[in-house]
C-alpha cells in the first residue's frame, strides 16, 4: 500500500487522532517533551498507534511533533530520535496503516518576525526528516504550522531528501487567520505551488468552528484535503487545558467535512482511538466525493494573494524597481542604498500595483547580495507581492528564500540550459515563474514560431516535474516601428495561452519604441490584449492611461460590479484628462 | 444542356463575337439599328447566328442590344421584337449552343446624371427581358454598360420578371473607370452583391488593353468572368472605324485570360467566326483553373467601394444623420428642409467616416419621401457610401431605387415577419443589409441566447435565397449599466461571427449609458471589440478617442504601412490631448 495509491483512490482517509491524553494516561508527566517519554518507554508509544490502527486509522502519525533541533535538548540526535520514532510506528502498525513522520514549528521564527534565517530552518527540518525517512515513514506530515515561510521551509527541506516524497502540510488559524497573517486562501495557494500532496488544518478550533476555513480552502483547493480538528473547543478544568466534545459528536460534526469534499480526516487535541472509530462508523455510510475546484494561477506573500485569469482582474504588475535609465536609483544601488527603491515600491503600491517587479541589475551592482536585500526590505515593510527579476540564479535562490510565500520569477527563457538551471529551482521553491519564448538569436515575430517555443519550453518544464500552475507567459510585445506584424502576433498568442488555460503576462511599454504617442499605443495594446485574456502586465501603475484601460475593461468584462470603481474613478472624467483620481 | 450546368462545369464556356462586321456584309445599312433590318431579313441573322455555332460558340447573343423602348422607333412592340429575335436565335442554334439575350443600355441616364427614374429603367428593361424569355433564351446577358445605376435595373428587371434566370452583366471601361465612374472592382462588388451568375466586361479596347482590369476583376470576384475584348484598338480607315486584329493573335492574346482564370471568353466588335474559331483552336490544349478568390463584404456606391472584415481597417459608419435628441435637425426634415442633414453629411466624411448612416424618423416626417430624397441630394454632392436607416418599407424600397450602387439597410431584426418582408427585397436591389439579433420583447443578454438568435436568421435567410454575403450581424451593444455581463457577452458574439467568416457592426454608444466618463467606455470597448474582430461601427466620427482608437488599432494590427497615418495625426500628440488633428 503506498499513500499516492489511496490519496488517489475514491476512498475517505482516516487519519489519528491526538497522542496527549493518552499519554498523560501512561505517566506522561507534565511539561517533559512527548518524543524523550517515549525514548525510555517505546511500549507507551507503540500501543497508542495500535489503538489508533484498532481504530481504523490508515494513516498513522509519528510521535515527532517536536523532535526539531531547536526544541530537542542538544544531548539528543535529532536524526537518531527521529528515527527511532518511525521505526516504533511501523512496528506498531504491522503493515496495517502508514505512517506519516510529524514536523511541528521549531519555535523560531523567520527573520525578521524573529531571528533565524530560512536556510537554518530548512536544515532543521532536513536533520528531522532525514531521520523519518531513515526510519521507513512513508510520507511527511507538516503540523500546526502557523507562519507560512516555516511551512515553506518544511517543503523545501523534504525535497531536499527526496524530490519525490509524498508531503502534506497543515497549518493552523486562529479566526480568520495563521497567527502571522496567512489566510486560509493564501495557505492554499503557496502549497499548491510547491506541489504538495495533500494540504491541511489543524488544531486550535473543534469541526464546528473549522468549518468556514475548510469551507474556503475547498473552493481554491483542487488537491487533496486533511482536517484534523480539536476535540471541540478547550475548556479550563481545574487550571488544565481539557477538550470535551464526545467522540459521538464530534464523528457527527466531522461528517460535514466530508460530505463536503474533504478527502482525509483525523484528529487533534483530546481526540483519542474512541473519536476515530465513532468516525469511521459514520463514514462508512457515505461514499467519498472528489472536491472539483479549479484553481488560477496564483502569487502570494505572508498576508496576501492575487489570481491571475481572464475570469480575475487582469493584474499591474508595478516597473518601476528598475534602475535601466534610472540614474540617481543606479547610484544608489551602488552604493547599497535603499531608499529611493523603496519608495518606488510603495507609490506604485498606492497607485494600485498587486505586484512589484523588483530588478537591481546595473554595473557595479551585486544582485546577489542587493536582490534579496531589497525584498527584505519591501517584505518588512509592505508584505508586498514580489517578481524577483534578475539573470543572476544565485539572487534569485536567495531571494526565494528571504520571501515568505510564492513570489513571481522574471523570468526564463528558452535560451540553452536556462530553464533546466532556473527551473527546478522554481519548482522546488514553488515559485510561479514568467515564460519567455526567446530563444538563439532571432525574434520570434509571428505567433507561429512563439507557439512553437512556447509548446517546447512547456514539453520540458512538465519533464522536469514543473507543474502546470507554475507557468505565465509572456507574450512578447515587440516593437511595432521595426516589426509592424508583432502586435498582432502577439495577440495571437494571448488567445493561443488563453486557449490552453495559461495565463499569460507583457512588458507593454516595448510595443510603442520609436513612435510618438507611447501612452496612447500601450494603452489601446493593453484593452486589446485584455481582450483577448491577458492576465497581467509589466507597466507604470502611475500611468493615467493604463489606468483608464483598467478600470474601463474591468467595468467592461465585468469585473468591477455595479460599476462601483469606475464611477469611483471617473464621475467627474473629461475628454481630455490626464489623471486618474482616486478618492 | 442547362446554362448553370456548363457555368459550373470545369470546361472553358466560349461565346460568340460581333454581329456588326457580319450584318453590313449582309446590307446592313449604315445608321439602321440591326433588330429592324433583321426583322426583314431573318435569315441573315440566322445565319451569323450559325455561323458562330460552326465555329465553336457554346453560347450564343440575341439582336437585341438596342432592342428597348427608348431606342426603338415606337411603331415596333419591344416585346414582340425580342421575342422573334430570341426565336430566330434558337432556331438556328438547333440546340447546339445556348441562346443569350443581350440587353444593352437604353441611352437614357439616372436621375441627376439624366433624367429618367430607376422605374422607368427597370419597366424598360422587364419590358424586353420579358419577350426574351418568351422567346426562349436561356440566359440574360446585360452588355456594353457603363453606368452602375443602370446594370443594376437590368439585374433588378430580370428578377420581376422570373427571380431564378440566369443572368450576368458586363461594364465596358474607358481607362480605369466606367464612363460614369464606377470602377472594376466597385462593378464587381455590386454584382456580387447582386448574386448575379457571372460578370463580365466587354468592348472598347482589345485584349492586350483590357488586361489589367480582368486581373483587377479576378482579384475580387467568386463568380466566374465573361471577357469579351474589341478586334485590338479602333482604327479609322476611310472615314470608318474597324478592328484589325486578326484572328489568330487575337486568340492568342485571349489566352492569357484564359490562363488567368476567366472562365467565359468571347469577342465584341470587329471579330467574326474565325476570331471564334481560332480561340476554340488554343483553347483545346488548355485546362481550366476555377479562380479562388475570397471577396469580403463590402458595400459600394458608384465611384466607391468599401470592404469589411479583419483584413479591413474597421469601418466608421457615421451615426449623426439621425433627428433623435437634435431639434433643429428634426425641424429641419419635418419641414423639408435637408440643409442641416446634408451638412452633417459632409461633415462626417470629411472625419474619416466610410459610410453615412441615414435616418430620418422622427414624428410628422415622411420617411418614405425624405429619405429617398435625403439619399437622392447626398449621391448627387458626394456620392457616398449610405447606410439606409428605416423601419419604414416603402422608405427602404424607394431608397434603394435612386441609389447607384449596394448600399447597407439598417436594419432587419429577428421580429416576426421582417426578414421575410424585408429580405427579398435586399437580395433584389443587392443590398447588404445589418442583421439584428433581437426577437420578442426580451433583450438577449448572454452570447449564447445571441447566437441562437443569429443561426436561426441566417438559415431563414438562406431559405429565401439571401447570399450570405448580404449579411452584416450587430453584436448588440447593450448598457453594461443594467446589464453588466453584456459587454463581454458582446464580445463573444464577435468572436463567434468572426470565426464564422461573418462581418460585424456596433451601435457603439449604447454601452455607457447612465454612466460617466462615456467616450472612454466607448472608445475602450471599440479597442476590445476591434481586438476581437469587430468590422464596423456605428459611431460619431468626429470624437477625439474613437479617432485616437482607429489610428491605434490599425497601427498595431498592421493595416497602417509604415505607421504613416499614426504618424501623421500623432505626432504632437500629448496624454490630455482631446483632440487628433489630421494634416
Ligand atoms: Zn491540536
Ligand atoms: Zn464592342
Ligand atoms: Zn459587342
Amino acid at each position: 500500500m503506498k499513500f499516492r495509491e489511496i490519496l488517489n483512490s475514491d476512498e475517505f482517509i482516516l487519519f489519528d487522532g491526538g497522542m496527549g491524553t493518552l499519554l498523560q494516561g501512561q505517566g506522561l508527566p507534565p511539561g517533559e517533551m512527548p518524543e524523550i517519554f517515549a525514548l525510555c518507554k517505546p511500549e507507551v508509544i507503540v500501543n497508542a498507534h495500535l489503538a489508533y490502527v484498532q481504530a481504523g486509522s490508515k494513516v498513522i502519525t509519528t510521535n515527532t511533533f517536536g523532535a526539531n533541533r531547536f526544541k530537542l535538548p542538544s544531548k539528543y540526535n535529532v536524526f537518531e530520535v527521529n528515527k527511532k520514532m518511525a521505526l516504533l510506528a511501523k512496528k506498531a502498525v504491522q503493515g496495517k496503516a502508514l505512517v506519516a513522520g510529524s514536523v511541528g514549528p521549531t519555535g523560531k521564527m523567520l527573520r525578521p518576525l524573529g531571528d533565524v534565517d530560512f536556510e537554518e530552518l530548512v536544515d532543521a527540518f532536513e536533520e528531522q526528516i532525514r531521520g523519518l525517512v531513515a526510519g521507513g515513514v512513508d510520507l511527511i506530515l507538516g503540523e500546526t504550522h502557523f507562519d507560512l515561510a516555516e511551512a515553506r521551509a518544511v517543503v523545501v527541506a523534504a525535497r531536499r531528501v527526496d524530490a519525490s516524497f509524498p508531503i502534506g502540510i497543515s497549518m493552523t488559524f486562529e479566526g480568520n487567520t495563521s497567527l502571522t497573517g496567512t489566510t486560509p486562501t493564501g495557505f492554499v495557494l503557496t502549497m499548491l505551488n510547491m506541489n504538495v500532496d495533500f494540504i491541511a488544518i489543524n488544531c486550535s478550533l473543534g469541526p464546528k468552528e473549522l468549518l468556514p476555513i475548510v469551507q474556503e480552502m475547498l473552493e481554491v483547493s483542487s488537491t487533496p484535503i486533511l482536517v484534523e480538528p480539536n476535540a471541540g473547543l478547550p475548556v479550563l478544568e481545574d487550571g488544565k487545558t481539557v477538550f470535551k466534545l464526545e467522540p459521538e459528536p464530534f464523528a457527527f460534526q466531522m461528517l460535514e467535512f466530508a460530505k463536503m469534499g474533504v478527502k482525509c480526516l483525523g484528529g487533534c487535541c483530546g481526540t483519542t482511538p474512541q473519536h476515530i472509530a465513532s468516525l469511521r462508523e459514520l463514514l462508512s455510510s457515505l461514499k467519498f466525493q472528489k472536491n472539483s475546484a479549479h484553481t488560477s494561477f496564483a502569487l502570494t506573500s505572508r498576508s496576501k494573494y492575487v489570481f491571475f485569469g481572464f475570469e480575475h482582474k487582469p493584474v499591474l504588475i508595478g516597473e518601476r524597481i528598475n534602475p535601466t535609465g534610472k540614474k540617481i536609483l543606479t547610484e544608489e544601488l551602488q552604493s547599497g542604498n535603499l531608499h529611493y527603491a523603496l519608495e518606488l515600491g510603495e507609490e506604485q503600491l498606492e497607485a494600485g500595483a498587486k505586484v512589484l517587479d523588483v530588478n537591481v541589475g546595473a554595473p557595479l551592482v551585486k544582485e546577489d547580495k542587493i536582490l534579496p536585500r531589497l525584498g527584505f526590505e519591501l517584505v518588512k515593510r509592505f508584505d508586498p507581492i514580489l517578481c524577483f527579476d534578475s539573470t543572476n540564479f544565485l539572487a534569485i535562490e536567495k531571494s526565494l528564500q528571504i520571501y515568505p510565500g510564492s513570489p513571481l520569477i522574471n523570468s526564463i527563457s528558452g535560451e540553452k540550459g536556462r530553464l533546466e538551471k532556473l527551473g527546478p529551482l522554481c519548482r522546488d521553491y514553488g515559485a510561479p515563474f514568467i515564460l519567455l519564448p526567446l530563444e538563439g538569436k532571432k525574434l520570434p515575430v509571428t505567433s507561429k514560431e512563439r507557439i512553437a517555443i512556447i509548446e517546447k519550453m512547456i514539453k520540458k518544464c512538465l519533464d522536469l516535474g514543473i507543474s502546470k500552475r507554475l507557468i505565465l507567459i509572456d507574450a512578447l510585445a515587440l516593437t511595432v516601428s521595426s516589426k509592424p506584424e508583432a502586435a498582432k502576433a502577439c495577440l495571437e498568442v494571448i488567445k493561443y495561452c488563453t486557449r490552453q488555460g495559461f495565463p499569460t503576462t507583457l512588458g507593454l511599454s516595448n510595443i510603442s519604441f520609436g513612435l510618438p504617442a507611447r501612452e496612447l499605443i500601450n494603452s489601446t495594446f493593453l484593452a486589446m490584449a485584455i481582450a483577448n485574456g491577458l492576465s497581467s502586465c509589466i507597466v507604470n501603475p502611475n500611468s493615467s492611461k493604463i489606468l483608464e484601460i483598467f478600470y474601463t475593461t474591468n467595468l467592461l468584462l465585468n469585473k468591477d460590479k455595479q460599476a462601483k470603481e469606475f464611477v469611483n474613478v471617473f464621475s467627474n472624467w473629461q475628454v481630455g484628462e490626464s489623471r486618474v483620481e482616486k478618492k
